[in-house]
């Protein structure tokens, strides 16, 4: 496996584009188009929130099929809490980007993220769509990460390289985080696309599978979105033979990097965020066990705040293990800053303040966790809480 | 049902005091010593986290008779993840109050607040008991309800009489809320004393009761301490005949009142903030779907700084509620801000924009939703999140 450069339009076939179409006062990009040559099959995950969007609602009917071949979204509005209106408004937003490229709006996934609450400016988006359809090239992946962007302060896009079925196989992918010009959501988006020829039940395993150790394990500050989703398109112009075995091994560990890197670079650029914080799970007595430990400790505000000070204050790292919910006998719990040891049986130890600041002062900071009661492990991203996460989301006025 | 002066010590027959007896560095007071003249049915409720402080696990285990006689507190020192040398502490602390008292070790119960992972100062708190032993008094109540503070900004106290059971019953109680001068664990106490005669199996579910009403229903950053706990005492001195019918309601409302007044008075005094939050939920399913989504959205991070931007976001409302766990139907779903109605059946309503901002500029910030699925309530109580949270836990130095 090997990484190389560009996002969602280094597998073969795939093309995109994005623009300002009017949607953001700032004048930045605000629709993105992603399109295949040919059908791919597809998969999908959406938010778990029981108050979804209106193209949440839509691209979960759409994915019904296994098969899409285009990706509309836009940022600056959510289309939420928008009632039949707002379904009528995504329909509309599949339906011409099909007419603009010719193909059927029920492979169409829609997408939207921004203010809750607020109609879509459906002639601009429309506008959008039509420019959108003829410009999108090869060279447009950048530009359609940029579109989706909200108060992220950076694109997040990657590709990766891998042989497998008697091919090369190249999967890419983009995401946006926390944040919005007008902040309202942590909403989650990643699109990725592949040239891989895999059927659309595996497919949808495999991302599942990603996503459950990538995205979902991540934590800026435990609010889900009502409009978090993850697409995946593989259309299969590298003409691999079916992935099995070692192949199929391959093309699920590239896919989890791809996952992986991209719900890191969302954790890092969390809103205010100065620090990732790695929160790894060793020795729990379930998988379960272990991911409701590391997202506990990852989401904790007191954790978060005392890693925004640079205070290796792992009281409150007990604290949050304790009431994650998972089964965790104190006496068994031992915890490392970095590399260096702070708990020992549930017990404090003495340890190098020195050492355990410098590792603090980093950009990454790595918690450990050993609970010596099972062999399943997990790992959780999330970032410090500084006062910029409360200054972006008290200064915004709806 | 009346509110009276004092707190801890307006019921018959108990006696309190407390002072500084040298943990904390500010010089604030940090030991209180409450007891009864005569043994006390009593009642106790402790924190979920499965990593317990030391002096809640020797509380659990004095607990079990369903009688005690006297409380020691101490705060700046949780003596929580301290092992074996902790626990034995804790047990001295008993002790020692109860030789002082002439009364059993077993019907004495402990608490600790304050930094996890730091030892007791053993001397000092020895020395402290036997000094509060002599000093104990009927208008010791305050002394002691300020040495349980930590970052608390203000004393919590209440005393509430009824008539009932042929006799005047009077309940009081002190509280602590979220912080300390060392800030680790958004820690709280309460303890409650009252001279009904109240059969120690009564107690327990009186108290359990109102504390899932008040208490479990309060959330300042989602972190559950190591050291939370509730006690009440209940000494008999009142003389009442058993409590039943009419006279067992008043009884039960009346500690209702007391607990749901400390409760709020905690919320309001949450680490930095500067309104009261209350999320009213009514037409849940179940009272179970009730209390998530009330603890929702009272705890959500973006609730509460929209909350402290004095912003009408109802779209964070909505998410929190979504996510809740909760049985949620969106289009059921309404939403008001103050009297301001901004949901209506899952969809945005057009509001006086000026009228919401005038509610949220207040410092008690109503949030009314209403579910249109069932008949069940729950009202939760929380605080904006602002500058000073993330202030007051990140510049404290373990």
């Amino acid at each position: 496996m090997k990484k190389i450069k560009g996002g969602i339009t280094a597998p073969k076939g795939f093309k995109a584009s994005g623009m300002h179409c009017g949607i953001k006062k700032s004048g930045k990009k605000d629709l993105a188009l992603i399109c295949s040559d040919v059908m791919a099959n597809a998969a999908a995950t959406f938010t778990s929130n029981k108050v979804k969007a209106a193209p949440i609602l839509v691209s979960m009917e759409h994915i019904k099929s296994g098969k899409a071949q285009a990706i509309i979204a836009n940022s600056g509005c959510a289309n939420a809490c928008t009632g039949s209106d707002g379904l009528e408004d995504a329909q509309i937003m599949a339906k011409a980007t099909a007419s603009a490229l010719n193909i059927n709006g029920e492979n169409v996934l829609v997408a939207s993220t921004g203010s809750i609450g607020s109609k879509l400016p459906l002639k601009e988006i429309l506008n959008g769509i039509r420019i959108l359809s003829k410009r999108v090239s090869v060279s447009g992946g950048g530009e359609a990460a940029d579109a989706i962007l909200t108060t992220d302060t950076r694109r997040k896009e990657i590709a990766v390289q891998i042989k497998a079925g008697g091919r090369t196989i190249t999967i890419g992918g983009i995401a946006k985080g926390a944040g919005m010009i007008a902040p309202n959501m942590a909403t989650l988006f990643s699109f990725i696309t592949t040239d891989a020829d895999v059927h659309s039940s595996n497919l949808k395993n495999y991302l599942k599978e990603s996503v459950d150790k990538s995205f979902n394990m991540t934590v800026v500050d435990r609010d889900t979105s009502t409009n978090d989703c993850v697409f995946i398109l593989a259309n299969g112009m590298a003409k691999n033979k079916a992935l099995r075995g070692k192949d199929e091994k391959e093309f699920k560990q590239a896919l989890d990097l791809v996952c992986e890197y991209l719900a890191k670079e969302i954790a890092r650029d969390g809103e205010g965020a100065t620090k990732l914080i790695e929160v790894r799970v060793a020795g729990a007595k379930s998988v379960n066990d272990a991911k409701l430990i590391a997202r506990s400790v990852a989401g904790s505000d007191l954790v978060k705040s005392a890693i925004f000070g640079e205070d290796p204050n792992f009281g409150r790292i007990m604290a949050a293990l304790g009431y994650s919910g998972a089964d965790v006998k104190q006496d068994l719990t031992s915890v490392y800053i970095g590399d260096t040891q702070v708990v020992n049986g549930g017990k404090a130890v003495f340890f190098d303040q020195k050492e355990a600041k410098k590792h603090l002062k980093g950009k990454e900071v790595l918690i450990n966790i050993i609970l010596a009661q099972g062999a399943s492990i997990a790992t959780a991203w999330g970032c410090d809480l500084t006062y910029e996460y409360v200054k972006i989301n008290a200064q915004y006025h709806t």
